[in-house]
């Protein structure tokens, strides 16, 4: 006995989503919320679930945000009422609580005639500790996201009249986890990063007519959108202040950080290949990625190919170091969007064929390498090698150019718990086996952190190796962490 | 002086749009909607602006369409009432008249109590001369579209109580021009070809528990999405019939055609890459036309790059050919979709970079082949080499692999104006300079065919050497088609 | 420190909410959405949440609901599309649970190849025993409305090839407490009332050309709409069938009920003044409850004037016999729409004067009777004397045309709890000072039954007097009906 | 053969439509475009078409506009990024041209970095001949109405560095029509009246904790919502300048204007009864209408019913002076709102009784009065004494409580061309026949201009006796004005 389904969000499969992006700008000369959309559009790859900006003009700060694309939140009548000299925005994925226009960034305080907005992408580990202790002093929260916990930590110490400097300088050192911050209030734009630095952050200028004007990116192809020049990365624990004395830094922590632990799923998938992360140009890395791979293994096939898009750079690099061709056997539907209609249960295949369609033509009778950037759960991966075996192909190894993905993340990534993981719940032959591969194969950690041209302790590796560099509660390490209601 | 603005949809560039596809089924078994909704989705591409289908139960008829994108005019809910055993489907990209919901297809006529909604592919050149006709019989129009007229022409002949068969056997030889059509009457679902068979059409057909569901669409590619295998092509003159007898078949026009001229724009560029035509797998075409490109010219450089995702398999095929290594110079932003946000007059760069962020370490110092599919106006190439010279390329070598197009499409192509065509305003050594590039190379017609595997014959190529195989008035011929409203 | 306030919806105040409206149409000849539209549209006042509609044709069973007013719900096009044979509509606005899109009715269930759909207003008291007895035979529950119960144990039993008259039988003597039920099937449309009768339900036909369309409303008034003519009202424990062999009826009780229990606050505020009951036109009822308080009360003032409309017509009745002259001193704002902007802390008499105004001239140095229908939570009342004062009247006495509501509903009004009913929580001279006025003054019971022409014991007066006559559990008795959710 | 109706918006009838409303507001301490809301929606009555505000804060000026209603158009998150100093409000029902996007108001102009945003209700009678003059100059215009015209004449003086009062007395002069505007720059918000008058215009004021803020409106009625106390009305041709050092006055014109036209229709249907004009409460006055009409006939009836809402004033009256029972004959439908759905051909009667449903027991076997405050085109008294005669009436009186409107406005108020007129078309005799009356009988001149308290020539009486008080070229003065696109 069934109920009329509510609709669901299809889609694909399981890759990671990331969380959140953040963007901002300081430029009274500029059209700031266009420069705003633009950055958010270059960034919307960091969370599809909701959008905003807040902007400052004179005394006042003001906010707007809603549910769906930066394309869908925001139009020509909103950005023309959006003006400003700075201005931050935010686009994100949720991974606790529903997904509510409450939810939405950037959090929007005002007490005591102080104003904030504040947008972070990363997570807390130390949330439920520090809502409980501002719920005992009377701080009221909206919703469950710890968030909204930095935003009214903040709050809390600028709303007696300390600058936005010294409150950062206090409440920030009492937060524990993985963040990247962006933070306006009427008169400064900042951006900060955590301690360890897991969450990349950049920062941009450009020149015009002798004015400059400032960006910060949570990654820095968004600053090629708006025709910025990257200028550096923010570092580990550093708060970047922009106003109309131009940019100061400072770090937050009581002593400046000398190690740096970025997200390496950064480099596997999530950032945009034209990004630069630590000086590196994350294409060619995942390109090595490849190549690593094909020394590392023993491939014997007739044809390479990828899952697109983000499988293709490592799908090259493993193509040209073995010497078997890269062949395009998957096409991806060029409109593919955004679509809530389900296929029916008999409709099987139609919902990853909605996505890629198998040449057989390219694949019939052939040996066929396939290579994805990584393996989360596992289900996409099954499916598309049902698809290339209906094709015709004969044989279908798996090449996966980048480790097994074991552990959750508990720092701002939503991969999945660990019995989701599906490199956590089986052993090789059984993985083959499931997925319906001839063989599959990993890169080694080694292979990976060589192709990054990086150093092994520059990286959380938490999810490839269990080695969480913040302390997690026993109780979380092995689920996702669930953040009760108010 | 200067109003606000009225907001305009941002379109990176120059390609051509393919007006319309159309998809129908016949199941009355299955979940009709949701299987015309999922073929709309898989033919997206050959129009953007509106979405409908027309779905017959009992003797009932009853249409949705509305503007958008699929995903946008349908939701569980529509699907849901919108019941039958047979449909059409049809998405639109309109050329003529402005983007309104009345114009948006299936058009559904009711007269008598005879019912009949159609949906088409392509454009009729006599379209004035029909309507004056029937306005003098006293027909009604309430759009300037060709459609309409052939609507009311068959509805003319239907609704004096002749078959569906009978009224296509009078009326559509009544039609100059290439259509494509989509026809569904309470009882049956009819697609059609115009004599020549300019624009595609193939039937499907899927086999489940003893039961058959029939299917036919633009494009081979939307049958795969719904697991249904394909058949084969609808023929040129040929109207194929779906109801409860099953699948018949007959010619409409006096004789059999003996003569395809099937759209060569659908090989270079509009159809999917993984659809089949006259049984050519388009993507092994395209591979082929770069592949014969780089036979036709010296190339020398060090990389090949493409404009992706489109010209993407003619780069690997000329990179195979030259054996110069194909690199990803130009990343496609993996989340773009339809904003309707200009970027402000500084912001100029902002527009092409929103599709495609060039990759400096790969381009820098090198000596770059950028393969593209063809050249229409010219703008976006231009923007693009700029791109790559400002990534620090030394050469920018452009390779088209198609011909020049010099003429307009009268036949469902808004190619664009013979004045606004730049390779019939240029010769190639001004092409060259126009578009800030090193060299330009087109090509041959003959590379062309060859790349196809077929006959020099069966083609309309009307756009690139200017021999209509449908007699277009002279005033006509160098201008696009503009009907004057009613 | 206090987060952007989540948009609140803004009403003038107290006065009970009515659940829901039905409305039903059997008419294979007629355009059945529309007119189910129009039904619904005359039955808004019942229910502004959300709307719905479930149609039949063949043997199949759509429907189509959504949140919001009937004119925001359906559009032409959903109208066009959503056709058959006979259907049922419903409008709700909901007491338990938020206002969702999953509590919207009618509520549509299939189950092995069964399809139904039910809309219901009134309100079981025994929800939660049959909600766990069937959930512990399986039954999977999606919300926590009584609806949902009433129409999965219905499932139950049709589901094993019974009629659904037959389901009927069996399954509603289940079901203890309030409930006007509107149901269809492929073929065929039924409605019903519980055995007494506390929520109104009529039957309306129209004939022309020959042919015969039946109709059913909660109210007699939406019949006038769609210009059917009042043919009887159904009676308690009656069920009336309609299909293609016309109208029957039968009693799905045991015996047939002899005692009626019609809701005494469907004569005094809910339904429309133009809607019949019993054989009384609601209109006339309510100038007989003026006349009789001007009866009862020795009033002493210069004039009359109204809480507008609902309380024109007692007014009226109330002037005349009296002697004081009708005038209108509140003009209530002709556009008041539904606006969920509310004004902020500074702007506190707008949120009144939104919707009524008073007219300085007409009450300066009056003597002024104030008369409404009825007061529940006494704010609104509050308020609006306080505006009457600011208008320099010299005197206000509230004249009250129905006895004192003490005790909440627990069949299907939204009333409040008994906390929240002023005049379980005041004496009159209390309630006086509360309010502001001079003199407060209600009808008697007894002058209350007069009025309407009707005897005692046909009236559900627990509101007024406490006698419920469906058993409520104790701690049921003095606070609102909570459901716990599933 | 018919296509798809577009859905068309229903109304039931034929009244005049005010063109517009204007609201504005100087408080640089207050919520000012909540405020703005408030006002708008109070002045809903004379425009739903679009609603749109302007706001200046700093040096900026910014505006939000859109189609629909006041609570359509905006929501919290857009008055929360509405800010200021100052604001305009404007609602419109546009009478030329379509009603597009483009049309709504405030006007938006900026050129040399100077900007305003105007407001209009009214009419230019000389639009042509200065669009004209603009246009030699280089102006572009985007739309057909005449306010745009008057937007771009003070721009014209005000963007050569002139204050806005200079551009006043410059630009205004130059127009001839009717016009109350509402115009707003970064700094300043003013309003101001057309040398006649011809539509109100007031101001008010709102003391709190030593702080002034100060209002205009369209009608008093929108004071009262926000809680301001009237002041006084705009004189004709007076400019009311309120800013940061408060509020001051000036005439515009050459001299100070002697004669007020006042528009006879607002005191006798548009302008809300609770509002005041000239000192006059028009509830009052439109009580006095129905009084003297009683004095003039020799009326013979059993009850006096009136076209609710607005002919009830006037009934009751009508009702005192004669005598005759005023009762509730019409019930209004509560809920009624906008809808776009139309009933089918077959349910002629469904659209009056969407609005209207008349009362059997009251109207059976009576002589009626049917008192309106006005007829234009005649179609709506059709039917609502088609449906007092099926509702059992013995006879029918329609009483209307002002004079025949025989003539067009040209000066704001869309009633309709001479031809729709319908008492410009017959003679009484003929008019009562085709209204299906008993007899018709109209309120003089004399005593309308009684009622009112006033003198003759204080008010523009066009539309009743042909004498326009502002010169109409002759081609214009029997049919409605049109302006030719641009």
């Amino acid at each position: 006995m069934k109920n009329c389904c509510p609709a669901q969000y299809m889609t694909l499969g399981s890759k990671p989503r990331e969380e959140c992006g953040v963007f901002g700008v300081w430029a009274p000369h500029l059209d700031i919320s266009r420069l705003l959309y633009f950055g958010l559009f270059a960034l919307q790859h960091r969370g599809q679930e909701s959008a905003g900006m807040a902007v400052s003009v004179g005394n006042a700060l003001t906010e707007y945000r809603g549910m769906g694309l930066v394309s869908q939140v925001f139009d020509e009548r909103i950005l023309n009422i959006l003006r400003g000299q700075g201005g931050i925005g935010h686009v994100r994925y949720s991974t606790t609580g529903s997904a509510v226009q409450a939810n939405a960034q950037p959090i929007f305080l005002q007490e005591n005639g102080y104003k904030l907005a504040l947008g972070h992408n990363g997570n807390l580990v130390n949330t439920r500790i520090l809502r409980e202790k501002l719920k005992r002093e009377g701080v009221h929260f909206e919703t469950t996201n710890d968030s909204e916990v930095m935003a009214k930590l903040l709050m809390k110490y600028y709303s007696t009249g300390m600058t936005i400097e010294e409150a950062v300088e206090i409440a920030l050192p009492q937060c524990q986890g993985a963040f990247t911050l962006a933070i306006i209030t009427p008169r400064k734009v900042i951006c900060l990063r955590d301690p360890l630095g897991v969450r990349p952050l950049c920062i941009g200028k450009q020149e015009q007519n002798g004015k400059t004007a400032y960006f910060f990116s949570s990654e820095s192809a968004a600053l090629d959108i708006v025709n910025a020049e990257l200028i550096r990365e923010v570092q580990p624990g550093e708060a970047v202040v922009f106003d109309m004395n131009g940019m100061k830094s400072f770090f937050w922590t009581e002593e400046k950080p000398t190690q740096e632990k970025i997200c390496m799923f950064e480099f596997i998938y999530f950032a945009r290949p034209d990004s630069y992360i630590l000086g590196r140009l994350l294409h060619l890395c995942r390109q090595k990625m490849g190549t690593n791979l094909a020394g590392e293994v023993n491939f014997d096939a007739d044809i390479v190919i990828s899952v697109p898009d983000s499988g293709t750079p490592h799908a090259i690099g493993l193509a040209k170091a073995t010497g078997i061709p890269f062949m395009e056997g998957l096409i991806k539907n060029r409109y593919v969007g955004r679509t809530f209609i389900s296929p029916s249960a008999r409709m099987r295949k139609t919902k990853v064929r909605m996505k890629l369609n198998p040449l057989k033509e390219v694949m019939k009778n052939k040996r066929v390498i396939l290579v994805d950037d990584s393996i989360v759960r596992g289900n996409t991966s099954k499916q598309i090698i049902e698809l290339i075996r209906d094709a015709g192909a004969k044989e279908v190894h798996m090449a996966v150019a980048s480790p097994p993905v074991k552990y959750p993340c508990f720092y701002g990534i939503d991969t999945a718990t660990q019995e989701e993981l599906i490199a956590s719940q089986m052993t090789i032959p059984e993985l083959t086996k499931f997925l319906g591969a001839d063989s599959v194969n990993y890169l080694s950690i080694d292979g990976l952190i060589d192709a990054t041209g990086l150093k092994y302790d520059q990286f959380c590796l938490a999810c490839l190796n269990d080695k969480y560099p913040i302390p997690i509660k026993h109780q979380l390490s092995l689920t996702k962490l669930a953040l009760e209601p108010d």
